[in-house]
């Protein structure tokens, strides 16, 4: 089959064909033009996604990869406490790329930032022998909504938003169709979506500030999202805070289908290691937590509480299996083998 | 020679030790908090770099590769009159990198920045088949003071800061060494060195401020760097505001060895269509033009007028030289060959 690739028109021709996914008013200068709120602290994340390292054809579609990439950005700004005020897409292409694949690509961020009110507001295209897409999101959020990460108190409540391991669990399930054939198709199908349209929690933010509005003083709150795994999530938390935790297996929430699937092993793996899931962590007093998990719903849980260790410890109250101490060696790393 | 490799010590090995390239307070979370001043504008910006399309181990070292990242992005702030808060570095790094070979890439960034008075907020580092660097700048600038290209008006006067031609000059000599032997080796000198370590133009700001402060209305002026060269400058501004251009050749600043060592053509063809020198490119009325090339010095010049034309065309006022009628088509385009 034969198809346009971007070497056939260019750089000017596929700026042209990408502006239709930009508001109008932002294209033609050397940067974005954006109005922030007065009082507002600006907050900036940034991810860069390359080609079979982080997404692959076997997976991943164009709009999939494309929606991951603008999620991964917004849920790094809803772990901030931020909206989004836009984001700019850096992107490397060979030259034999088909242009359709890049409006594909471009279809599916929009479709998330639309979701989310907001778009691309810039960005710059260049040859590369490998596709790689550089996303930058800008947010903003009032200097005392400011979610970090070095807040946790000793006593605080640890919350998670949503279900932990869906994102994993439907990777596998694309690398490997034969897996999770127990399962009814509308389950399968749900961990799929989970893996590949995932849903950053900016939604979790106006439910906060309603719980815990003290204007003239900073929250008592902190935490971070669960892109790197719910295990990684907490540690990062703790060791930020030089606090520890106290968490209970039973409590971490779970996708309905694993129970029936998977072992109590692999379950643990995919909620504590897999990454991805784009779901807030969240350590505040236990009231405020209490109604932040009423006010919730869908699967959000206290999982356990901050302590003055410098551990984090699982407790699995089941003799078959022994209480545990987390480590963040068992994370995501990009360079070692 | 055996040297540290970046997969010897992992992602979170090599983030320790590029934090000490960040301030300290910036470390930590989801994303980077930046204070900006009430009734600013944020302006945005993003470049992507790839290794062997936009730098060359043969040409440019480490250090001057981030020097020339910093300073592009920066040079795109100036373009909009903006005033830099910071930027964030998306690396993409195949393994067996040196790890001094990115920390000396961030000696260079952070070199540039400093001069700037800005730093990294923020990045991203994945592991890749090919060495990029994708960084977005933000600034901010008061509304009335964004620089854009589609307001020149006919009659305005086209100024250009410093001298064109240079950086592509020093490519060359760079690329071939046995070019430019009849230079002193001060001027052979001074033309690499403009091609390592551009200077973005943002000292030219707080000059036009004095010049031109009009607090209650937009100033009148339009302008862009000129990164993809002097010509593309003039094009995207006169494009962008449906006017055209008159340009007298005799007036571009040129670097002073260009008498000496090239013919009149070559001279032309590097300071025209050259790049990467990144100077200013403004338009605005005959009378503020004037004070602002005195205030500028270092080859500063007004080189040609805005019209009511649809076409830019070059005077040559020689007798040798046909006047030429300058087109985009002769613009860097990354895709096509």
């Amino acid at each position: 089959m034969s198809y346009l690739k971007v070497q056939d028109i260019g750089e000017q021709g596929l700026l042209e064909r990408l502006q239709s996914f930009c508001p109008p008013e932002i294209i033609g200068d050397d940067g974005a033009v954006l109005t922030t709120q007065p009082e507002q602290s600006l907050v900036v994340t940034t991810d860069v996604l390359v080609d079979r390292v982080h997404f692959s054809e076997i997976t991943t579609s164009p709009e999939d990869a494309g929606w991951r990439a603008a999620a991964a950005n917004l849920s790094d700004l809803a772990a901030m406490g931020a909206s989004p005020l836009g984001i700019t897409v850096g992107l490397g292409l060979p030259g034999d790329v088909a242009v359709s694949w890049v409006e594909r690509l471009y279809q599916g961020i929009t479709e998330c930032l639309q979701k989310y009110n907001t778009s691309i507001v810039g960005g710059d295209i260049v040859r590369s022998p490998v596709i790689s897409i550089s996303i930058t999101a800008f947010g903003q959020v009032h200097p005392n909504r400011i979610i970090r990460r070095n807040n946790a108190a000793v006593g605080d409540a640890i919350v998670v938003t949503g279900v932990h391991g869906a994102s994993r669990a439907g990777l596998e399930m694309l690398l490997n169709p034969s897996l999770g054939q127990i399962l009814i198709q509308g389950d399968k199908q749900a961990l799929i979506r989970a893996h590949q349209r995932p849903q950053p929690r900016l939604d979790v933010l106006p439910i906060l500030w309603k719980i815990l509005d003290f204007p003239d003083i900073p929250l008592p709150l902190s935490g971070m999202d669960s892109s790197d795994g719910l295990a990684d999530a907490v540690l990062q938390i703790c060791r930020a805070s030089g606090v520890g935790a106290v968490l209970e297996y039973a409590q971490i929430p779970l996708p309905r289908a694993f129970e029936r699937w998977l072992t109590k092993e692999q379950a643990m793996e995919y909620a504590l290691y897999g990454g991805e899931d784009f779901e807030l962590v969240l350590c505040l007093p236990i009231e405020p937590a209490y109604e932040l998990v009423q006010l919730l719903g869908e699967g959000a849980s206290i999982i356990g509480t901050i302590t003055d260790g410098s551990q984090v410890i699982l407790l699995y109250k089941n003799k078959e299996m022994p209480d545990q101490v987390l480590s963040l060696n068992r994370g995501f790393q990009h360079f070692k083998s």
